[in-house]
């Protein structure tokens, strides 16, 4: 017998205790045990819930319980969950987490002390929902040398973006829109300024590459400033805008980390990726490119990814998994700077003037543009570069061309 | 120490040799091992290889070297493979397979007695080529009832289609290309009429619903009979077409399968999968729709897939990874005729006859249709419903819509 704690009855939480309890036949042959829920830790009353007999409201009685094995962390943020995690991993328990937040800015310290306790923390669902992506790419690409990973990461995003690029919303209608669906939270900063998909890119990068990255690290910008007049001319080249989550490994062993909205190619299958779903690319020297794509949120979706973690560890509790990574360095991370690429420009000045600076450029039109707008596709170049030559012109947009 | 031996130094058998040397750094990390390559069993001689100090002719030196763990079986065919698949086993070695026929046929067999001998026989790169699919269908996705897989399956058919669909090159043509450029046999039924297909949903039905299903138990339906006619009255409507294999799982236990070309609607992510790609969308009840995408053949993302399984049986050569199913039986499998969905017709009739038939029907034009020909899309129905009410007529073209 297994048993299970699971911290937080949110939407994760509640998710998790519903695929334990609808797919329970299934999970105990898939475990080869019988995984059952004993705790579920919330500071609320919840006295209709069917599980009404699991719940505690102090976190030590799962502590001091010898037969709670697995922990299952869905908090968020990185205080009480960081000391919820740290304690339950030090109580000799393992722990699965849907916690992007404390993965990417406290993952190193945990895998650490899950390995000097003999137990494991697992964080599958804290990546593109219940897309299969942390172990693929540690188990099913463990042949490559990985070189690049980037991903479509948040779901809040892409909605706004479709919304925008299909039926011709403006960023604050489709906001808005996305708020009424329960896809975006009152306060939507954590989604639309890239903070979401910057946290869940640290991740990425770690696993491919074996070094923590942190948040911090990572210059991050969101959706805010994109609008319609871009999403007209993207459309006129056959782009599409998507909000990418990108990190590189360069020869110098660097890592190159952003979060940045960019033109996707049509022929890319990360264009077709829409509404809230995500997607992430990986790219490998043997394998080349391969693509995962699923629901990036949702309660079903992550309980799904937090349940296979969950079954794995019921199957072998003290199998050390090897998901260890490094713990970084101050100048590990290189911003996208280094990076050269295509540039969409959007600017107030006369086309002459834009072919003198940039020579060979691949001019835009919309309908309905004001007088003095122009915009172009420029040849690849690093931003830095591009700034040099943008300098004095009045800049409207600046978007990043996926190549 | 782990020693591997390859049999079969061909397109795959050649790539798993390069693998395990251009990474062998990696892989030894990731294996926490020394992962070597010590036997390539071929009949042909390969002097100038830089493996030619591996060669060997006769399989009972592989058979007898009791230093040998692992056998990567890349021969094809399920004769000679079968025979060398069942002693390697038998001596006590795990068998590594990219070979969809032997896995598909016997399949159920060979897992029996991997387990009778405390071994494992892997094959991820059966499916898919280098796409991570077979690991995260029975590990990532451990949490759900899976109710149906459908995958694009084989480059070489969806090279064609694509090519008909973009250059609107005839069947004959594009296949003419495809073989020019080395993505099809000088022999292609196996792609174009679908067996190859079929090969791929038995394995992946087996993994998804836990009993054998055979290729003989699947209908099979190539692209042979795909015209431009209809690539063109597709694309009025905004569907794509492909060659699917699917499976589904019945509500009465039953599993229902087959292979054959579908009209796939343009906002569904198969639709965009082009060229060489292959993608398997999967349908869970607790995680929805996922789908996996990337290179379906070629000699490294199918040798990536290869060298993982090795990784993952060196970290741990005599665990058992429980990847068991069942015997299946004759009256599991049941064809797409309890299928109901809607379908495309192409009849040379008058509209209003179609119209009596079908009652509400959705009329399709194309440039350039002769006389007398018609195309449209029916309600949902089953194929015997279908072809019941086309009795009498002159039917050109029948496909279904994926829904």
């Amino acid at each position: 017998m297994v048993n299970v704690a699971i911290l937080g009855f949110g939407t994760v939480g509640s998710g998790v205790a519903e695929v334990l309890t609808t797919n329970g036949g299934l999970i105990d042959r898939r475990a080869a045990d019988l995984v059952r829920l004993k705790y579920i830790l919330d500071v609320r009353d919840f006295p209709d819930s069917p599980y009404s007999g699991c719940f505690v409201k102090d976190f030590s009685v799962i502590e001091n319980d010898p037969e709670v094995d697995i922990v299952v962390e869905t908090i968020g943020g990185a205080s009480v969950a960081l000391d919820f995690t740290v304690r339950a991993l030090k109580a000799g328990k393992s722990v699965v987490s849907s916690n992007k937040e404390l993965v990417a800015t406290h993952g190193y310290d945990l895998l650490q002390l899950a390995r000097q306790h003999g137990v494991n923390y697992l964080f599958e669902a804290s990546v593109g929902g219940g897309i299969p992506i942390l172990r693929p790419l540690v188990s099913c690409l463990a042949a490559n040398e990985l070189s690049q990973v980037t991903g479509i990461l948040n779901g809040t995003t892409n909605y706004i973006l479709t919304r925008m690029i299909k039926a011709g919303l403006t960023f604050d209608q489709a906001l808005k829109e996305a708020q009424d669906n329960g896809y975006a939270e009152r306060d939507p900063s954590a989604d639309v300024d890239g903070h979401d998909a910057c946290r869940k890119i640290c991740i990425l990068a770690a696993l491919a590459f074996g070094e923590q990255v942190y948040p911090r690290q990572v210059p991050t910008q969101g959706i805010r400033q994109v609008t319609l007049a871009d999403v007209a001319y993207a459309d006129s080249c056959g782009y599409k805008i998507k909000l990418l989550g990108r990190c590189l490994r360069r020869e110098d062993g660097k890592v190159c980390a952003f979060v940045a909205p960019h033109l996707v190619p049509g022929d890319n299958p990360l264009a077709g990726v829409e509404d809230v779903f995500n997607a992430i690319a990986v790219t490998g020297n043997a394998i080349g490119d391969v693509m995962f794509y699923g629901r990036g949120a949702g309660k079903l979706p992550t309980a799904s990814a937090v349940v296979a973690d969950v079954i794995d560890i019921a199957k072998d509790l003290k199998k050390d998994r090897r998901n260890q990574w490094g713990p970084g360095a101050e100048d590990l991370v290189v911003s996208g700077d280094v990076l050269s690429s295509r540039w969409y420009v959007r600017v107030n000045a006369p086309l002459p003037k834009a072919r003198e600076l940039f020579g060979e450029l691949q001019a835009l039109a919309r309908g309905g543009a004001p007088d003095g707008e122009i915009a172009f596709l420029t040849q690849a170049m690093t931003e830095p570069e591009l700034r040099a030559r943008l300098a004095g012109l009045e800049l409207c947009s600046l978007l990043r061309v996926l190549d």
